[in-house]
């Protein structure tokens, strides 16, 4: 297969996404092929010393960046030229299988719905986040692809996340909870009494009813369901507050136990580790018709590595054509 | 003053109530009065022993109680003498100046707006939940008691929380975010997008633009405005998360540092502390024509205690009067 990587889309970039293609060759077979989109002078300097036998990285390029902060839409308007638009088209055409990139979400999202469309019978694409748990992978639905959501959105994204979990993450019949202010099948606005009545109905969904906040780290369900405003909201927060609450515990052990600083740090950094998004490889845009892969804007470049791994498992365990053959032709409105 | 507790509420009731009131007497004038509303046996025996040598505390009998799970509106229905129903009626006609409970917030939240109506030219009542961060308080607002919001009521519960914040927690000019998925004003959907316009006109909030999820713990902003549906995910993901990660940290640290169990497990007491919902005097329900101060289901007895503490402080500061004074009569549909 063919993996596009937008070389200028991250924090770092092109070093993350170079360095990221690089360590990548690892999961790929002989016939596979990295292509890296974007200022090719710059790409070229970072892979220069880099050994490539096999002439596994390709490069495609591509003049224009999209900024972090640029409005998505009117950015791939201004900017064609832009490595995402180019890597999209790119995919869009045949060329490539899969698409990562570290930058801009909303430009990313809104190139894909523009240009692969999407899956038979999907009505919107959802961001899927897998979050580590103690209790296991659970992940988290949408984050922020859609903000307008309808409850179709939301059971479809149980649906396709349910997918997601059982082929890559190996859970059998994923448990599905619909992010809720209490446990009772009552609570709630209007958006999610509606949803809770589509999963009802549901044979092929092991929904399992409402879950709140604090259910998202306790190993009840394998999938949470939400809109992408509440998912991106929580999503930051877990972000803020790993880190807020990691540093205030070493703090205080610290001035506790002045004496075990080096012990203190490496606890500290097992569970930043165990945290790490980069370890995940990056969230599926589940629902459209091809493969991308979005990294966290400060990705290093296991970040990368990673997500060329997840874009390779999502080709092989043909997701999207589970997501078809379970939404296309049904009518929920 | 006169101060109602609602007996009944809590997980541990009337236990922690009574034990909470006797606690709070330090924070009362000898003209003040605690009232224990609730089942005048089970009271009765819990104040046995406890000394009430100036007779601060009374009770008030209602055989009925509101249980934790069930529906607001039709628990008030179906028990008009459940000790929540006694109590918000007592201090609509005058006989309370405050009103605590640690039982069904939903409950609460309905009796209060059915009983004591809303202050002149509020929109709706709104929880506000004051978090403690490493750069001090922030007030959420608001956690669940409106779950379909329109601009408005967002940006009133900015007013609001932040003659809260001036008034009880002594920040002059708080600064006021409103939670959304990204810091650009083009961001987000529709609710806050119009919440941005209101709060961009209004010249007497210290408006500081958008925030999101991460900054709640970045010290940008004082009051984080939001709607109920978001908060209330927020608060339990923040409270699971707090539980989840101080566990998993010290696990790891006994694992690396064997001999060190009583330094590690301070520290995490200390962490704990400083999160502690009990050391925060419950959340107040701004916007409603008296004082309810809403407590954890889990609150200990210093919970109640600082309930106490705070509806008197919210007494002393007129804060009812000051929203009264911003909010009535102005014209924003």
């Amino acid at each position: 297969m063919r993996v596009g990587i937008d070389a200028m889309g991250g924090d770092s970039a092109p070093a993350v996404e170079v360095k990221g293609a690089v360590a990548a060759r690892q999961f790929l077979g002989p016939q596979d092929r990295i292509v890296l989109v974007g200022r090719e002078d710059a790409i070229r300097r970072q892979l220069s010393g880099t050994k490539d036998p096999q002439g596994h990285i390709d490069v495609v390029h591509a003049d224009q960046a999209v900024g972090m902060d640029e409005a998505p839409v009117e950015a791939l308007r201004g900017k064609p030229r832009s490595s995402l638009a180019v890597m999209v088209q790119m995919h869009a055409r045949g060329e490539l299988d899969a698409c990562i990139s570290c930058g801009n979400t909303g430009a990313f999202v809104a190139a894909a719905q523009m240009r692969l469309r999407r899956l038979s019978g999907v009505h919107r694409p959802g961001i899927a986040v897998i979050s580590p748990t103690l209790h296991g992978p659970v992940a988290l639905c949408d984050v922020g692809a859609n903000v307008n959501c309808r409850p179709q959105h939301l059971h479809q994204y149980g649906v396709m996340a349910s997918v997601y979990m059982r082929s890559i993450c190996g859970i059998n019949r994923p448990r599905v909870g619909l992010l809720n202010v209490g446990a009772e099948e009552a609570k709630g606005n209007d958006l999610v009494k509606r949803t809770h009545e589509l999963f009802r109905k549901d044979p092929h969904t092991n929904f399992i009813g409402n879950v709140e906040g604090r259910d998202l780290f306790g190993g009840v369900c394998d999938v949470v369901v939400c809109e992408g405003f509440v998912g991106n909201v929580m999503l930051k927060l877990i972000e803020g507050m790993a880190n807020g609450l990691v540093q205030a515990l070493l703090s205080v052990l610290n001035r506790q136990m002045p004496g075990a600083t080096d012990a203190i740090e490496k606890a500290g950094q097992a569970i930043a580790a165990r945290y790490d998004y980069n370890e995940y490889g990056g969230a599926p845009l589940l629902g459209v018709n091809g493969i991308c892969i979005i990294c966290h804007g400060a990705s290093d470049y296991r970040g990368v590595m990673n997500a060329v791994r997840a874009a390779r498992e999502y080709a092989t365990c043909q997701a999207n054509q589970q997501i078809t053959a379970l939404l296309a032709g049904r009518d929920e409105g």
